[in-house]
């Protein structure tokens, strides 16, 4: 799934080249990331990504390893449950037998062998038995942008794995719930990674979401009717109800369980959330790029272009991103506001460009 | 004199493009809003222009109605007395009976009628008696960065405009200093404007710089020989000693006399003073050029390309400047650190290009 806006990382991210298009962390494009960790797992040629429109060529310029005929442009974004509902008609032409996951293109993991044996065992518990696998990730901090998962008895062993039921899933909670999550230790933040066998989500979207997994039929009698996809996409997306996998299917479902992930996660929301991943100066600067820091502290600096130089003098806690066309300069603590700063800009139409 | 590196404006101004030659104040470039502001009283093709080799070709491109002969680029910058040296032997030979004005390329004065009519009466004392007339700035606050004069007694009256003796001059004085000297009412700021005749100011560079003075005596005789003027100061003025003329000249001669101003004058120094010279949003921040500013207040932002947005959030008292090649994040408080902020920046041989 690699659909994000990536209006929080303005102005590297743009709408036409969001997060998971570019290297906010590491050297390569997240989503390039993502597939790579998959390597020994999943094939590239079998990798499904499920983009929108617009983005959909940049997919392929950051993978050119992908086939494209597996790189679907979506004409409008219809939240997760959509393009669950979607993949699963795609993988099941392929293979009605076959199992798969659904991945976020923009998380960072540096740990990949430890995701990879974590999907594994989550592969064999959906092969084995009729389940909807999550990772439970272990919670570094008590976050409040995070959905949780309560861990149940134990369900089984797979591929040398203990695989347990979940209780229940929460959303978001204020700081004081977080902190009793964390407390607690067996709540773990909601990644939004599944895996399921064909038959199983094809279960649940019949049961839980029938009017959107019609249209997506009537979507597959197309394609096996010869049809290209985009006309077909054009046609039914637009009607599709727009709500999560999470409200639609997993809160629901009566069989999803989990795997503790065992590996380390991030989904890098905002800007603050990079220095996570490289390391400070001695006075707390994160740097990327040609800059000049003088009397300055705990600053993120990021600049993307190698001719330009930054120079901060005197300043701390700082936000501030480069680019060919752009400059922000933002307070670490207004971090959230720059989702809302990206449509204030883009309200005035000579800075649309920006966008 | 437009001789100023340039450097308290990084990164707008550089070493080959500093102040004088930007419009960091109007829209012009200050050296040649400098020329313009003495139309009707000194005509262009009479106004010499000493700037470093460097900038020379700089200054006849923002200032194309200069005679290029009377453009004069030093070869190594050897302070103002030198300077009035060479313009002295300059307009000497043009005309051993004149009188000429010695003015800074790069302050900010609005009123220009009311400068052309104080130097009008300064030209006027300096050409009935052999003094060195220089003007007063009223104090507009406790400056900690300027020299100051105290006035004297009546000297006479020229051009209908009073002209005071000079009692002393001083130099930077302390903050409590300077507010004594703003309480007292008869201390000026100096702002190194000098008007003389030639006869005056050569007895006194006789007197007090003889060695300077006959170097250029020998650059003199060169070009009365025909000799180009350029290797003339090349082969002589590396070896001037390199003194301001307030300390070679003004502050030992006996004739000095000064006129209160009587218009608006700004050195502009730093980057904050600009904030003087424009008018600040209702949150008291100050832009030129194409910018954003959402939840930031009391920011100096200051943006040459067109192309390019700077938007600022959650911030307060930066001074940020972007240019093609650099961005300056810069508390206000620390504007004086800048000059060694560039010296840092030049230090690392890799970013030379952006001094």
């Amino acid at each position: 799934m690699a659909g994000g806006s990536g209006e929080r990382f303005w102005p590297e991210s743009r709408l036409a080249c969001p997060k998971q298009l570019l290297p906010i962390v590491g050297d390569k494009a997240m989503l390039t990331q993502t597939i790579d960790r998959l390597e020994g797992l999943v094939p590239a040629e079998d990798v499904f990504v499920i983009t929108n429109a617009e983005q959909r060529d940049a997919v392929l310029e950051v993978c050119p390893e992908l086939d494209p005929a597996k790189v679907i442009g979506e004409p409008v974004g219809r939240d997760t449950a959509a393009a669950v509902a979607l993949a699963t008609i795609l993988v099941k032409r392929e293979n009605p037998h076959a199992s798969f996951a659904m991945l976020p293109a923009d998380a960072v993991i540096h740990d990949a062998p430890g995701l990879r044996s974590t999907l594994e065992a989550a592969f064999a518990a959906a092969e084995a038995d009729p389940v909807l696998a999550t990772i439970g990730i272990t919670a570094a901090f008590p976050a409040t942008g995070y959905g949780y998962m309560q861990q149940g008895d134990k369900f089984g062993d797979f591929a040398g794995r203990d695989v347990f039921k979940v209780k229940r899933f929460v959303e978001k909670p204020d700081l004081d719930t977080a902190q009793s999550y964390l407390d607690s230790g067996d709540y773990f933040w909601n990644a939004g990674m599944f895996v399921w066998s064909v038959a199983s989500i094809v279960a649940e979207l019949e049961k839980n979401t029938p009017s959107l997994w019609s249209a997506l039929q009537a979507i597959d009698a197309g394609l096996a009717a010869g049809a290209a996809i985009d006309p077909l996409l054009a046609a039914h997306y637009p009607n599709l109800e727009k709500i999560s996998v999470d409200y639609a299917i997993i809160e629901k479902a009566a069989n999803v369980v989990m795997l503790e992930s065992g590996f380390d996660w991030d989904d890098v929301g905002e800007w603050p959330a990079i220095a996570r991943h490289y390391p400070a100066d001695e006075a707390g600067n994160v740097v990327r790029g040609q800059a000049h820091l003088q009397n300055s502290s705990d600053n993120i600096v990021f600049s993307r272009d190698e001719g330009h130089l930054v120079a901060l003098l005197g300043v701390k806690d700082l936000i501030v991103v480069e680019t060919g066309d752009a400059t922000l300069v933002c307070h670490k603590d207004r971090a959230q506001e720059i989702k809302g700063l990206v449509h204030a800009i883009g309200a005035k139409g000579a800075l649309q460009r920006l966008m």
